[in-house]
């Protein structure tokens, strides 16, 4: 058994109902703590992490491994360190990589997620790795905890203690970890213009501010979760990044609200799963990834034509979404890489007002632990 | 739009009420069709597949690339071509693969696999692999599709006509596809020693009479199927090869009877879903593959403690799993690699006689279609 000593004062609610509620407000202050001293004169400096360009360049395949919300984020980090560092990443749920056989040895760099740098499988998959020779990046939020004494570099998330068993400005932290390390991979490696990596960097930065901003339409979603009251199943859908946060989503709504809700990529939607949309089914449409914008809106489309409720989910000043959906909340435009650091709020804000509306126990759901220390 | 021009007899229900219950028992024979020819003197012999060991040693990625059930097929594939040709193995789904941006060069395999070989995102990303210089394998069922003329190599599966919405025979021999392509690479490049692809081979001649065994429990499993006609949630769990199956499993009950079905690694469970199990949630576990055996059973023992009701899904002579779940279903012993050519059955059949129960169009599920030729 793990004991965790969490400081009794930081602990406490400080005015809120549940420690969720204040979690998620705390956001804003958490991805500035985690920048902090971080991103100086247009570059990334991770302290604790020591990757050479002679290391980088032996290396040839990347694994994040991590499980539950941290594998989510772990999601979002391949897709940034393919396309910043390229970098071939594989995502694997910690308790199915230790037992498939994957290919590791010492051109292969393994990236571990933990919040409390304690959960067994992902722990078990860190040791295995460093065994094979592998180096090894954990990301977790607990300074002392076993992964972070373990890994050979580390990159704390400074969310400060996470007393709610859903996480969510752990998980906010870990996807800034994520975009920290892609740019910090990109640097050394020399895969993207300094020029770039700065403007990156800008916008990052203004992230905690618009963590707030999203955060006062409290109201708005408070009121579109009393129309999840009689729901009992919810679909998340994105392309790319957007579907990342889809899962994240979908998770956080499972876990406190006992809503039976699943993310998926929104071009599969059609092979198979589409026969469960009904005009019962709400579903969250997120659509902030340029790229693939206009697909993902076909995929609205074909959602609408089964006459469900589509919750749209974009930047502010796109005013093409809300004519395909019936409601759309807007989160401030940024780059389509930093993005997710803003979706997952709302969503965060619905599972816990769709959970308070619902009588649910919001900070102990029913089954669950905070940190699984057992496979 | 295509059209498919299918031989009218052969079309016919043959004494079957619906399409679905006549592809499933049509398996046997699809099994015995599509390894026809191509399992000689000890090892794999793939007509239509032309690759050399000067071009397998260029090689350093393989995609696979498929939507909906083919990619399920492709999930098993993974782990088969990884174990046995020690090549890398990256599965996705063509509706993200092709804007993902993922790195194709001449050193690229990709291997497409769809009933129809005209599944829209599928054919689009064989026609940027192409491009791109990547060499292409496709998995299809019709002869002279587009994805059959435009690949560089082809391994037909001999199903036959599907007609029902919901994938049965082209699922299972995508998977027999999976397993010969998997040997032929490990034969060209000499990964295997030439006894253990003769001891597979035998194994695998073994299973069209095996499947035969496991469609004679029909009538137990249309029993066990009257237990869901009120309900509204499943899950299916199981680890490596058993969790790729269970995907399968999930998504028939979803497209045919509109129950919620979602399928999740084991050892996933307990990182927020296991929230949403309670006495009134069937869990199917599948557990026969060997090495992570102990560690399923440790999951659907977490399962239990919450009530749920568990139906086993293991090897015949396993008296283990009866003592932790409410029923198991048994398939004949096979190799671990082949074990899901014969545990997707009763999953098939359970999803037919659920649908059936609760009145639903089994060969015509609600807004879902036979091919998906738009993106």
């Amino acid at each position: 058994v793990f004991d965790v000593k969490w400081d009794a004062v930081a602990a406490e609610k400080g005015g809120y109902e549940h420690f969720m509620l204040k979690e998620i407000h705390e956001q804003p202050k958490a991805l500035r703590d985690t920048m902090l001293g971080r991103l100086k004169d247009g570059s990334v400096v991770l302290e604790e992490v020591d990757l050479t360009l002679e290391q980088l360049a032996r290396i040839n395949k990347v694994y994040i491994v991590a499980c539950g919300t941290a594998w989510h984020a772990g999601l979002v980090g391949k897709t940034l360190i393919e396309r910043w560092a390229h970098l071939p990443v594989e995502v694997d749920i910690a308790s199915e990589f230790r037992y498939r056989g994957p290919i590791i040895d010492d051109h292969t760099l393994v990236i571990v997620i933990s919040q409390s740098g304690e959960t067994a499988d992902t722990l078990a998959a860190l040791r295995e790795a460093k065994n094979r020779g592998a180096r090894v990046v954990a990301v977790t939020n607990v300074v002392g905890s076993t992964v972070s004494r373990e890994a050979h570099d580390v990159i704390f998330t400074w969310a400060g203690p996470e007393i709610a068993v859903a996480s969510t400005k752990a998980y906010i932290t870990q996807l800034e970890g994520m975009v920290m390390l892609g740019l910090y991979l990109a640097q050394v490696k020399g895969t993207l213009p300094q020029e770039k990596i700065g403007e990156i960097i800008t916008a990052l930065k203004l992230i905690p501010e618009q963590a707030q901003e999203v955060l006062n339409q409290e109201d708005l979603i408070k009121e579109l979760a009393q129309s999840f009251v009689k729901v009992e199943d919810a679909f998340f859908i994105g392309r790319s990044l957007d579907w990342a946060v889809a899962m994240e989503g979908a998770l956080k709504l499972k876990e406190i609200s006992y809503i039976h809700a699943e993310a998926y990529a929104a071009g599969e939607l059609k092979h198979g799963t589409l026969a469960l949309v009904t005009e019962e089914t709400p579903v969250i449409a997120l659509a902030t990834q340029r790229d693939v914008y206009d697909k993902t809106i076909s995929n609205v489309k074909e959602v609408k034509a089964r006459d469900a409720r589509v919750i749209g989910l974009t930047y502010k000043g796109n005013t093409n979404m809300a004519k395909s959906v019936d409601h759309v909340i807007y989160v401030p435009e940024t780059i389509d890489e930093l993005a997710p650091l803003l979706t997952v709020i709302p969503l965060q804000l619905l599972s816990y007002y769709v959970s308070v509306a619902r009588g649910c126990d919001v900070d102990k759901p029913r089954n669950l632990a905070k940190s699984v220390t057992v496979e």
